[in-house]
């Protein structure tokens, strides 16, 4: 059996053999590996580096006392940098886990899409989380930001996570069960440690202590930048960041103070790596410069073709991101199709596939050569070409040398009646090969995605790093040259296979040469492939897999493989005991699989995954299973321990819950959303069971952020609070309610199902936005750490889906939650409601235009917003208007109106004045008008009537009557009717799109 | 060639094949390997451990910036603990050397003492620095004692100092040099941090804030206590001792502060180890119980032997201190003379030789058993034995049946004149092997030394392990068992011999044998192979040894080695540009070189170490060259940095040097001392040259302190004043006085040989005792962190041995001293005065008693201490009288006298009063005497006319006459002689000694 310390030697040993330095864990606590100054500083500038370490990482956060079988306060990365990107890191980590021991053949090694960024220190990067069958168990990426710097080169960072590997490579389902060194376990040599760190993280550790130092080591950490000392700033800046987190898991950081405390470590961890990066080269590089491929030339020749053959075109990638794969192959066909239309290359239809790996693109009936043409140049006017005597004048004769021909091959032209002098010569086409070399090649600098990444190319940028092309036409190499790629005939297959890469014969052959090497290039095979082989798998437990409902999920997975295999799990039917939204949580977001569910619907205890290649079935469901085991079992853990609580004394538990520093704990929050939800309530008069469900409801609010469930995972907030509301007695109304209270989560999510949850909800979203208004935290341009924007596009969506709660209008909301907050001590100025207000009301804004509503039609409801629901019923009306001349002639009158009348005028006049036939009419049709209804249908049928009047007046009355009186009573006459129009809608702001036909 | 890394590697490799599990480095600063939790706080308790792991380990004060190629503020350790002791650790340690590649055969590896001890943490071990040709690499401990608490079993620490072995291995005389990982050096990868951070150490921390880092860290290591959380308060223990140095290295700490912040830590530390071992005994020893080799059995069965053999009993041990080695012969020497005397065994001398690892006895002519005897009981007395008609009584009967003998046995026996009856009986001989068993068990068993330790031994304790016994009669095996050990007849030799265990044919050819080995058991020939080998070498160099002057040194060397084998190695006559004085401190306390001296005494550029066997000459000669180099380098360095400088410049920074919080920096310090000094001077008198020597010394005074040199090595304060004046062209007085004013150092060591030296040193010691004294820092039992007593003692040295002086008493220095502090404004009482002088009186008695003075002579003249030079000779007088039967009664009188007055009886009487002729007789001669002289020999000649009328006095007249006026004269004349005789020592301390015979 290997042991853990075995493990690291062997590690270490790997990464040293292939050129690594060995550096010693950081003396001084760090959350991650990446944090050791061997590699966040070492990654910046041109310096080349490569190393590899153990890097003991401390989470206070994840502290359990030792308990927890999976998380520990202090876990063991492996940590290797590369620098630069050796252009094969996928193949290198495999051949370490090899060195492990790990049968990568049999068990299933996927790459699965995971960013990394670290906000504290300004980095970010593009790469993977490796899953062994199903376990996370390294992180890989490819570093492009440090310190807010750009990487040039970039690194790879590959972090294994010691812990989790030796529990899957020795079968043990608790960390402290690990054989660590001969005969002695895991347990037995740090059981104690992880035990008392525990106790000093999560309980012991001294507050004010702990703060005060904060401020030391960030005191310290500015003095040695001002010393131009990067070392120990960055020393100081990690005793920040780890002071915070002991502050963290001791929950004495409210969010006013994250974000405070996380501003100035980051400007301190960006100042550091730009002194390193300066003091770097004021030291002149003492490591040297690193160097990357250098591009390969262009190609100098192209075959002869000959025939209509198929063009095969492969861009070899390393695993994009399920979301790229399918995007990219589009782009890829949009690309191909407009750069060949640019050629005189015949072709037949485009076809693009794509996987993980690959993006495939056809051309079929690709012809041998572009066809010969004609270029004719034209030269001077036929007058200026000859002079009385017939003969070429000078002009003509320059023409012709410019143009390199004989005087004697000019010939006329003539265009729009014009004659000219003008030279014809022949344009051969170019030979398909040439053509096309020229367009792969700009496809392949053309890629794009929504984030890109660099890796050891010095001009390329994508998704993931492309690493070989194909381009085959027939049977004959497309010469392709892109920065340090050039094409050729030779494709990867599974890097298990025994020969992983393979020669294409011919573009024809190539999806069954994949085959063979069984991988399926075509996503709408391989998702009827896992498809089908799931429903089996799924039948064989009499079950089902409810496709419909997983196609998000399906999606993803197509683009996790190349070649599926859909392995049946299964998981203890205890699980079942747990909510259905925690096992199908864990299943399709944190695990990729597909549940399945029995004849009604429910649940059965069966998972199907779906592998990577030929792998061993019983390794690789064992590997899922137990991953699934240990998700499972952490949540049955938090699951026990809440249902022996009660919501009240969760809710209790919201008064050691910090929200925000002025705004005081989540127990105030919580009461804050309880009493502006009643004070809705009586503003839309709620009454009988809804009312009774309202108040208890209010009274348990947010009682679920107590839960050690919802501490795990947020994303179940509302879910359990239903949960444990329905287990601990109260109504159905009541639980749905609280669920009901969470939502939207996010755009597109639904919006509450009930009246007393929808109260609740906008309770909830008007307190975060009044109050983090009026404590001066309104978001900026990225920073929006309260989530405000969700917020009021939640109000928006909640007051748009609920008509009945019209009475509720933005103002109105957010005065109630303003009543409380002023409750607190804390002032809310009409100004700040204003601004919140008129921010929620971009959002709703935002939402007509995602939507894709006229923009003018959008600015024209906007004043209506207040009341969104009433705005949404004037924008669908005047969508249907506006296909109506009738009201075409009333926006431009209206129009008309306004753009006359000064806005100071009022709308009063003495209709004494008004003496013409032309303004009595308009006056006495106001009259009749009287007071027009405010709903647009209305309004518009109400006012038609005043549309000829209001014309004729325009054309025979001079509004600007030298008479100041009779001046006044016609701009009155008009202002009447101005404000008559004003509450409807913003008239001015649909422009003059409806009525310039008029 | 072996990397850095490869070589950490490579341990890592062979001690986990070994046994040892691997941990990580700290995270958290540590000093060294040992304060790892890994190592401190295992070491408690009875669970087995064994670990290995790497530790770089910071001291900042080693902090030079990357700029002396042998010190570094981070070093990397290689740690090994092995717990219980293996019972072979040292041969386990040369093997890891072999690991290394390090052919330990040609090169001079020792065992070096060198005891460890850790104040803050209370913890200390004995062991070895270990030697690589001259270097040392390894520090090797059997730890003895961690966190005040004693270790059962206790451990064996291996730390190795990595880059040393490197500079070593890859002959390379800086660090930056080392070949750290392929294609990279060290100081590529660690040069900047090593810069950055010694700013960070030296120049840059924020003393203020790491001052009250350390008041956070302490409380919180508190609460952790408090809580009962072992570990994390280490932590924050090792946090404080950190930052500590941190301040030290920032030379922010006074004398008083570190005694108060190691005070802290200790306790802290001493009491995070017994929580720590409660904890591991409430968690019931997860690691389970170690086990010690059982207790070999007593021999149950003795050989017989026959004829008159030699016998060899040889102890054999690890490397003991070469001060232990000639003790510890002698003292088996007189152990088993006295044992051996206690039997009736026959034999002849008794010898004794010694090496480093073995303790060898020969007995001369041991006889093959004892002779047999008989023993006589002795029984009632013979008129009890007999009744009237002669028969035996029942009580003869008795006494017959308790000696188990017939009735008939018993015989008469007279004693003293006496008649009883007896019994005798035969006490046969035992053989000579079970006699010498018990013997030698118990001199194994009553081995000690003045520093003991354990080992894995149950019983045994010793100055190092003894790991074998060798007990041979003639060529018969004596069996001896003793705890774990039972001798045989195999010795060992050369642990670098191919065959390192030899058998041993009989005692008589023991000692040959070993030399054929190499080894010489004979210290007194040991001794004279050196002499003569080192002798030849210097010769080639035409030089020569001073071997007197070096026997101190030699003695040592004797004691180092068993093989000796002289090699001359060379310096660069470069370095004796560099004082003497630094160059031969350097060669005898840190090498254990002899220095090679020229025809006029001159230091020639060539040394001799004395290596150990067989060794490689060359590259151990290279070894010791390289080490030597480096050692004379770093010196070099610092003089030739001090020599930039001035005396004055370097005075000036002692205003930066911390003395001691209240007392203030060391600038005032000696300002203080230098008024104290000259208002001494004024008090003897002091003109011309000598005053003008002392003004311009005492303006200089203590300026080398602030030289670079003596920071480094402390020991060479004064010297280097001395030389770094004469340079800056003080005159040779003043710089003999600035060399003065530090001696004496120590006990023993010359006092200032110029008045004005005397004058600073007093004053020095005046300044140290007075102040200290003043502010309560008074010398505790065990603690002395001033070294007041060396102070006090130097005091009464310097006036002992300068009569000129005897002006100066300890009052009136201290008073000069106290003078000084006053102005400073902290308070003097006469209490702390008075104080301070019976604590220096106590030192002078001190003195007299270790030089065998008897202690009632030392009494007498104490009174007189205040100035030790006139106490002196009043006690060199007292020892010539004290033979002088007339002293003698003039002693009886004086004390009679005194001891019938009461204390308040002044010296008067009205002499009107005395009729009778005695007392008028007495009272004559009184007046006679006048006023006697207080110097003794005077007082005793002027007084003796005294003696015979007092004899008289106190023969015929009763003091305490009824006429209470003649009774006051009377005892008025007897109190006029008891104050006459007074002033001239103490009478009565001097008791009846002297007096007993009349």
């Amino acid at each position: 059996m290997l042991t853990m310390q075995d493990a690291l030697l062997a590690l270490t040993k790997y990464w040293t053999e292939r050129g690594c330095m060995v550096v010693q864990p950081f003396n001084t606590e760090v959350g991650a590996g990446t944090l050791n100054p061997a590699t966040i500083l070492r990654v910046l500038g041109p310096e080349p580096w490569r190393v590899a370490y153990v890097e003991p990482s401390v989470r206070p956060d994840d502290a359990r006392y030792g308990e927890n079988p999976n998380r520990l306060q202090t876990h063991t990365q492996f940590q290797v940098v590369l620098k630069p990107d050796p252009g094969n890191p996928q193949e290198l980590f495999l051949s370490s886990l090899e060195a492990l021991g790990i049968d990568i053949d049999a068990h299933d090694v996927r790459f699965v899409e995971d960013n990394w960024a670290n906000p504290a220190t300004g980095s970010w990067g593009l790469g993977w989380e490796v899953w062994l069958d199903g376990l996370e168990i390294t992180q890989f990426t490819y570093f492009q930001q440090a310190g807010g710097m750009t990487l040039d080169p970039v690194s790879v960072e590959i972090t294994y996570g010691i812990e989790r590997i030796m529990m899957a490579l020795q079968g043990v389902s608790h960390f402290k069960d690990i054989a660590y060194a001969p005969g002695i376990s895991y347990g037995e040599a740090f059981g104690q440690a992880e035990y008392e760190m525990s106790r000093f993280y999560l309980d012991d550790a001294d507050v004010e202590s702990q703060k005060r130092l904060f401020e030391e080591y960030a005191a310290e950490a500015r003095r040695m930048l001002d010393a131009r000392l990067p070392v120990p700033a960055h020393i100081h800046v990690l005793r920040c960041s780890h002071t915070f987190n002991v502050l963290d898991a001791r929950g004495a950081v409210s969010t006013t103070e994250r974000a405070k405390a996380f501003g100035r470590m980051r400007t301190l961890a960006r100042e550091v790596a730009q002194l390193w990066a300066e003091r770097r080269t004021e030291l002149e590089h003492p490591l040297g410069i690193a160097s990357l491929p250098p591009a390969v030339p262009a190609p100098a020749e192209f075959p002869v073709m000959s025939g209509t053959r198929q063009l095969l075109f492969e861009i070899g990638t390393e695993e994009m991101p399920p979301s790229e794969v399918t995007k990219t192959a589009a782009a890829v066909r949009k690309a191909l199709e407009e750069k060949l239309a640019a050629t005189r290359l015949g072709h037949g239809e485009v076809t693009t596939y794509a996987t993980p790996r690959r993006v495939v693109a056809f051309v079929a009936a690709v012809q041998a050569s572009e066809p010969d043409a004609e270029k004719v140049s034209r030269g001077p006017k036929k007058a200026a070409a000859f002079d009385a005597e017939g003969n070429l004048t000078k002009a003509a004769l320059g023409f012709a040398r410019g143009q390199k021909v004989e005087p004697s091959e000019l010939h006329e032209l003539v265009v729009d009646g014009v004659e000219y002098v003008a030279v014809t010569k022949p344009d051969p086409g170019r030979g398909a090969a040439e053509v096309l070399s020229g367009v792969l090649a700009d496809i392949v600098s053309g890629l794009r995605s929504d984030k890109n990444m660099r890796w050891n190319d010095a001009k390329l940028s994508f998704t993931r790093p492309v690493r070989w092309l194909v381009a085959v036409l027939g049977d004959q190499v497309v010469p392709v040259s892109v920065s340090s790629l050039s094409a050729g005939r030779t494709t990867r297959v599974l890097r298990t296979a025994a020969q992983p890469t393979v020669e294409i014969a011919s573009a024809e052959g190539y999806l069954d040469l994949l085959r063979i090497h069984g991988i399926e290039a075509d996503p709408a095979k391989r998702r009827q492939r896992i498809v089908e082989a799931s429903e089996l798998l799924a039948r064989e437990v009499n079950g089902s897999i409810d496709f419909e409902a997983e196609s998000a999920l399906l999606d993803q997975i197509v683009n996790l493989i190349e070649e599926p295999t859909p392995i049946l799990g299964n998981f203890s039917a205890d699980y079942l005991d747990l909510p259905a939204e925690i096992l199908t949580t864990v299943m399709r977001k944190h695990q990729r699989y597909l549940p399945v569910r029995g004849a009604s619907g429910e649940l059965l205890p069966h998972f199907v995954a779906v592998a990577n290649g030929s792998v061993n079935e019983a390794i690789v469901r064992n590997g899922n299973e137990g991953v699934l085991r240990a998700r499972y079992e952490d949540a049955a853990f938090f699951w026990r321990a809440d249902l022996q609580s009660t919501p009240e004394a969760m809710k209790k538990g919201l008064e050691k819950l910090a929200f925000e520093e002025r705004l005081g704990s989540m127990a105030q929050r919580a009461g804050r959303i309880a009493a502006v939800a009643l004070s809705l309530a009586s503003v839309v008069k709620l009454s009988g069971d809804d009312l009774v469900a309202l108040q208890r409801a209010a009274e348990l609010a947010k009682f679920d952020l107590g839960s050690q469930m919802v501490v795990e995972l947020t994303s179940l907030a509302g879910t359990m609070a239903r949960e444990y509301a329905r287990r601990s007695g109260e109504t159905e109304a009541v639980a749905q309610a609280l669920f009901d209270m969470e939502l939207p989560r996010s755009a597109g999510d639904p919006v509450p199902s009930t009246v007393p949850g929808a109260l609740l909800a906008l309770a909830d979203r008007f307190d975060l936005l009044a109050g983090l208004f009026a404590i001066g935290a309104k978001p900026t341009g990225s920073s929006d750490p309260f989530a405000l924007r969700r917020a009021a596009a939640g109000v928006v969506a909640i007051l748009r889906e609920h008509p009945s709660l019209r009475a509720i209008t933005l103002s109105t909301g957010l005065a109630a939650a303003a009543a409380q907050i002023t409750a607190q001590g804390i002032e809310v100025s009409d100004a700040v409601l204003a601004d919140a207000a008129d921010f929620t009301v971009r959002r709703y804004e935002q939402q007509l235009i995602d939507r894709g509503d006229d923009h003018l039609q959008v600015a024209a409801v906007l004043p209506l917003a207040e009341a969104p629901a009433a705005a949404d019923e004037t924008l669908a009306e005047l969508q249907r208007q506006v296909t109506n001349d009738n009201f075409a002639n009333l926006v431009a009158v209206l129009q008309r109106a306004r753009r006359i009348v000064p806005a100071d005028v009022t709308a009063s006049y003495d209709s004494t004045k008004l003496t013409e036939p032309a303004e009595v009419a308009l006056h006495e049709a106001v009259q009749k008008v009287g007071t027009a209804p405010t709903n647009l249908a209305d309004f518009v049928t109400a006012t038609q009537p005043l549309v000829a009047p209001i014309t004729t007046f325009f054309e025979e009355i001079l509004v600007m009557a030298e008479d100041p009186d009779l001046k006044a009573a016609r701009l009155g006459l008009l202002a009447t009717i101005r404000d008559l129009a004003s509450p409807v809608l913003d008239w001015q702001a649909l422009g003059t799109s409806l009525t310039k036909e008029n």
